[in-house]
């Protein structure tokens, strides 16, 4: 089945038109209408072939909602007419330890993307959100139970949501957890929301004086700009877990510093080039832990998204239509978004 | 009280025969006759001055054991003619949230050092092992259960023992459990010891070809060359846990992708310059952790020579006279020792 899609034909042209096809519904299968789909970083990056293995015509977006449309006849999680949504995962092997541990997002074959991805056994591509629809194995479908007319801003939750989420639970954090966020942007806004919402004391760490109030909007109850060591030396040896979201190549020492004995600094972030190499002392003499965590699994991602419609968390878009992508890109680079673009997938 | 030592004077000087003042017995004081104290790596870095704020005269020795000649008053632990060990810490500040947690070795303000430390409150500079007694807080004396006649060879317990001991408690290793060691040195020799004591699968990971018949004597169940990537490819994303024991700088990458999802590399040596830039992709796509490990607390020292006493474990040595200690220092320099010198007290 041919539908609309937004692609790039090569990592130096602009997005543009162009017709994919969709697999027929197998048994396993959920067909959804693309509503609303998020603009990742990882999109630009992945488009503009800043990534190895690229793969091209290439339609990105693994932030997607939108409503099923069609169910395959062993469907037994999801029916016509659900809100539903599609993070970065499409598929993994199901069988390796990993998956055997519900932890799809370290499968030992590498999980399936949405967009770029190679399922084993067949030669396609996948192609992602930046699409009028998507057909998924329902275990890679999750249930939206927010209200309909916060989707747009509940799309981000996929990707930037569980990425924060997933080590915020894996790493126990709750009331009596002091917890630092770095950097403010699509991650790290929607780290503080969660970490505030699940009772941590938040830290919010930003190297922009402008962004000073916005984090405490979002929901930090302290708020340090990383430049100024007298802020900085405040929270020295105090924090339980640090998600560092900022993906360029920084000191990461500093953070270290501030950590508790046995906690821990989570690289959320990929920067192009490596970090400066850490000193080792710091991480000996508190038994400290530099760790790194992807996404977040399936049932991390279904109790996120429960989480949040309870809790009536959403993210804070701007929407824009699938025609203003190039622009948005450019913004994107810029850090000019609060804090996440949101294409309205009806203008595509 | 007067007593006999070997210090250094300077940072370029030999080890001399130097005569030191112990204090007088406070209540809860137990004096010991010293009647052995190993050579740590620590011990050389210290007596020439490798590492930042040392005093001189400095009398080095942090893994000593030796029979208690005198108690105080309130001592409840230990009885005149016990045979018992002091580690690296002879003190703490016993108030601070660490210490509260029984972590003294990661004390808020320090633990005091057994050789070149600083009471608080008091000038005086701490002098360590290579003596003819010592006087410490009875919360700092272990208790010895092996028989006299392997003395020798529990001192290093103290030290090297408790350093990879700690760790592996810590992240709960046990059968099931696979573990690698790398560098097997004094603390590696232990590590695998130790390791395959607690029902671990263990892979020694060395440099040298030299060592990969001694790495099976000690209890690994495989011994990997470092330098043969074919040998080190058979444990991709396999170990738990590795102890990377090794104090020069190197690729940590090639370790880190050995870990499983969730594993765990701890750095028990301290290199002079840092290792390289740990890629960060590695770490995301397992949520796998390198960390540090210093020393370990008292209830593990003591854990620790109770397993050992219980299990027949002690280390590799060779004893030397305090008159060689200068010839081991420089033996020890060129790797030609197995595994730890440890210095018979009453040659001095």
């Amino acid at each position: 089945m041919t539908i609309k899609a937004f692609a790039a034909l090569s990592p130096s042209s602009p997005l543009v038109p162009f017709d994919i096809e969709r697999r027929s519904l197998g048994s396993k299968d959920v067909r959804l209408e693309v509503l609303h789909c998020g603009v990742c970083h990882s999109d630009l990056h992945a488009v503009r072939g800043e990534w190895p293995g690229q793969r091209y015509p290439m339609v990105p977006g693994h932030e997607i909602v939108g409503r099923v449309t069609h169910v395959g006849d062993q469907v037994a999680r999801h029916q016509v007419g659900d809100l539903v949504g599609v993070g970065c995962m499409v598929d993994s092997d199901r069988t390796c330890p990993s998956c055997r541990a519900g932890l799809e997002q370290y499968c030992d074959d590498g999980f399936v993307n949405t967009y770029g991805g190679h399922p084993s056994g067949r030669g396609e591509n996948t192609y992602g959100g930046y699409s009028a629809a998507v057909v998924v194995d329902e275990h890679f479908v999750l249930k939206v139970a927010h209200p309909e007319r916060d989707l747009a801003a509940v799309a981000p939750l996929l990707c930037a949501g569980v990425t924060t989420w997933s080590p915020l639970r894996h790493w126990k954090i709750g009331p009596g957890s002091k917890v630092g966020i770095v950097g403010i942007g699509g991650l790290g806004h929607m780290g503080v929301k969660l970490a505030a919402a699940l009772g941590a004391h938040v830290v919010a760490f930003t190297t922009s004086e402008s962004k000073r109030q916005d984090a405490f909007f979002l929901g930090a109850h302290e708020v340090v700009i990383s430049s100024k060591p007298d802020e900085m030396a405040v929270h020295s040896r105090s924090l339980d877990l640090i998600l560092d979201t900022v993906a360029a190549s920084h000191d990461l020492d500093v953070y270290v510093a501030m950590l508790k004995v046995d906690g821990v600094l989570v690289l959320n972030g990929v920067p192009e080039n490596p970090h400066p190499s850490p000193a080792i002392y710091p991480l000996l003499t508190g038994r400290r832990s530099i760790s790194g965590s992807a996404i977040g699994n399936i049932t991390e991602t279904q109790e996120l998204l429960d989480f949040c419609a309870r809790e009536n968390i959403i993210a804070d878009i701007e929407p824009i239509s699938m025609h203003e992508i190039d622009t948005a890109f450019e913004r994107m680079l810029h850090g000019d978004v609060k804090y996440r673009f949101v294409i309205d997938m009806t203008t595509l």
